[in-house]
């Protein structure tokens, strides 16, 4: 019998698909003469690795292979109360257990947002620039980008409602990470938090809260989440492990408080890959449980990461020609640069710097239309300051290589 | 500013999400009074707890914050290799760790499969009846369905050719599970196995190997996978170690030897959810690389289910009328019975038996087309003997009593 040649047929969506910049960054900076300013990586020095060993013996004398085995795909209940006594510990507001699905990452958690709300060609409301990982989950169901205007201050409430007010038809749902955002650092001000609240109510579109950073606040006051606003709106929070304890766990969160929202999700989890890792989970909890033993360790990762990004200020303001410009997050693991010269292209910069062996995130990545080349994302959370000094240093001297008269 | 009252606005997907029997039968089945054959789940009590208690701190003092830390989306280089040769010594067959994607359980194997290959509308040609946990996956991208007649040695290759020469257009993939099937504990007969391949190579259709208990042969010999023969075909092999290890650790596989297929599956799971966990992929390959313990481990597996296995059968032959049909399966977890009663519908069945604190999943559930009602898959390997004898006669009673004149 002949074989008839046929290319393989592949999905509509998969034309989309474009690797990230991020992970191939991954693998460039594996070798360990690159300095990387590049990923968002945790400091992994800070990792309890003892403790896990310590807690995964626990675990296996007191729950046995129930810890191994097959579990609910909501997540295990100690899991979902710990998030819901978190969240209303800090911040003061009711949650219930069962308003909690546990996901492998907060990757996931976009996917499944993505999953249930998204048609293609359906629109979707972003930051600009926005969390690249959210773009390539909501890609992936081939949907458009509307574009909120922001500022230091995060999202601009008059630019949304200005967005709402002329999309037609209506968004599936408006995305925003309000603290200490990736890829820029910035905070959504506490006065915008409620009036964003209210024009998705008003709009009738869901409002996601993406928080991975949200726990490492080194400086200034917390604003409540936006899920804390009583509304008639459907609003779902997410959290992640990933930065207080490890992201090789994958333990990560959706608070949603619409049962409807909540079955959708937990059915698309159950087809998508049945549960979160059991022991994962087990361990992560048994982590977490002791209040003291968490906060003392998450003081330690935001004493560490402040003085990092302090030392990275200083080496840009001392290093950096006069027109790269830089903020000041108060917490995070981000610090956005702009190189404010006419047509500068920081995808260009990239390959010089790599040349010279620093790497970061060109700011092209994080715009939905891809139309702003000035920005790039530096990472402070994972450079030891001795290294960063020397990393700074060959950034500096790229940046002066590209910049014609610099 | 008023509310404007709108529903919220779900996908399309989402109407055809419906809750799994399985899993909605795991929560009943923890009531510790209810006898259950109904889920697919392995012996807790042959879980390697302290091993894995072990190798944790093991892997925390060798790879430290390594195996906390993001890796790579496409599994760690110890998981693919380990695969690889894995596969390499049962079969002869050579692979690359190139070949190799680690997935978050072969749930999200069938996920992926489903989000490359699979457009709304398009076909898929499985097995009839077929594993639930595909027909979910596929359900979710709005496939449809073609099934290809199986007796018991699987599925039968003339059906196949025909399927596939009347359709029009061509399905995206042949979707079957070669070894000791979920729901039937049927093999596909060593010489039906490269018919079927040649068959699909014709019509140039992807090949999806679902291998989960290929590995849990107590009888017989095994034959060789569909994966291990030349073509210029696109066949997919996915394995797990959910029957070999456990399941909590959520670590599967599929291997490809085409590279955009690889490629396409590497950037979807990026966008889903970035990888499988680390600490779950370092455990899994440090229990896994001591060839002699393995091979010990799943003797003992395989010798408690093959005595779990010929005691439900002999319950069987003594507990059930004589118009109940069951098969002898030479390896897995599941066999099947069917009640040779007209209209019999198992269904109802179950809610009788469930009465009786006893569970099974109704046949029907595993038919794509849902029109068969006669069957149910019954689970041996999470049920201990003397536990059994007493499930088996209350579901005796249960046929009986269903039964008009039995």
């Amino acid at each position: 019998m002949a074989t008839i040649p046929r290319a393989t047929q592949f999905a509509a969506r998969t034309s989309r698909l474009r690797a990230s910049t991020i992970r191939e960054m991954l693998k460039v900076t594996q070798r360990p003469d690159v300095i990387s300013f590049g990923g968002g990586l945790p400091a992994p020095e800070l990792f309890p690795t003892m403790e896990i060993a310590d807690i995964t013996r626990r675990i296996m004398s007191e729950y046995g292979a129930a810890a191994l085995q097959y579990s609910v795909t909501e997540g295990i209940p100690e899991m979902r109360s710990w998030v819901a006594r978190r969240l209303g510990r800090r911040f003061g507001v009711h949650f219930e257990p069962e308003s909690v699905l546990i996901t492998n990452g907060s990757q996931q958690g976009l996917d499944l947002i993505g999953k249930i709300f998204l048609d293609p060609g359906d629109h979707v409301v972003l930051e600009n620039p926005s969390y690249l990982g959210a773009i390539q989950a909501f890609d992936s169901y081939q949907a458009r980008y509307l574009t909120v205007d922001t500022d230091d201050d995060g999202m601009i409430p008059s630019s949304l409602e200005q967005v709402l007010a002329h999309a037609e038809p209506l968004p599936k749902f408006v995305y925003l990470v309000p603290n200490f955002a990736n890829p820029t650092g910035r905070t959504l001000a506490a006065e915008r938090r409620e009036p964003i609240v209210r024009i998705c109510e008003h709009y009738g579109v869901p409002l996601i809260e993406d928080d991975p950073y949200g726990e490492l606040r080194f400086e200034g006051r917390d604003s409540g989440p936006l899920i804390g606003y009583r509304t008639e709106g459907v609003v779902l929070y997410m959290g992640t492990g990933s930065k207080i304890v490890a992201p090789g766990l994958r333990v990560a969160w959706i608070v949603v408080r619409n049962q409807e929202v909540m079955e959708r999700l937990v059915l698309s989890k159950q087809a998508v890959d049945l549960q979160t890792g059991s022991l994962a989970q087990y361990v992560f909890a048994g982590f977490v449980e002791n209040d003291a033993m968490l906060e003392q360790h998450v003081q330690v990762i935001r004493r560490v990461y402040k003085q990092r990004r302090s030392y990275m200020l200083e080496c840009l303001r001392e290093l950096m020609p006069s027109y790269v410009r830089f903020n000041r997050p108060e917490g995070g693991m981000f610090l956005w640069a702009t190189v404010e010269r006419p047509g500068f292209d920081t995808e260009a910069l990239l390959r010089v710097a790599a040349a010279q062996k620093v790497v970061f995130v060109p700011g092209v990545s994080f715009y939905p239309h891809r139309d702003v080349h000035s920005g790039m994302r530096l990472n402070f959370s994972n450079t030891k300051e001795e290294v960063m000094r020397r990393g700074m240093e060959r950034l500096a001297d790229a940046v002066r290589a590209q910049s014609p008269g610099g």
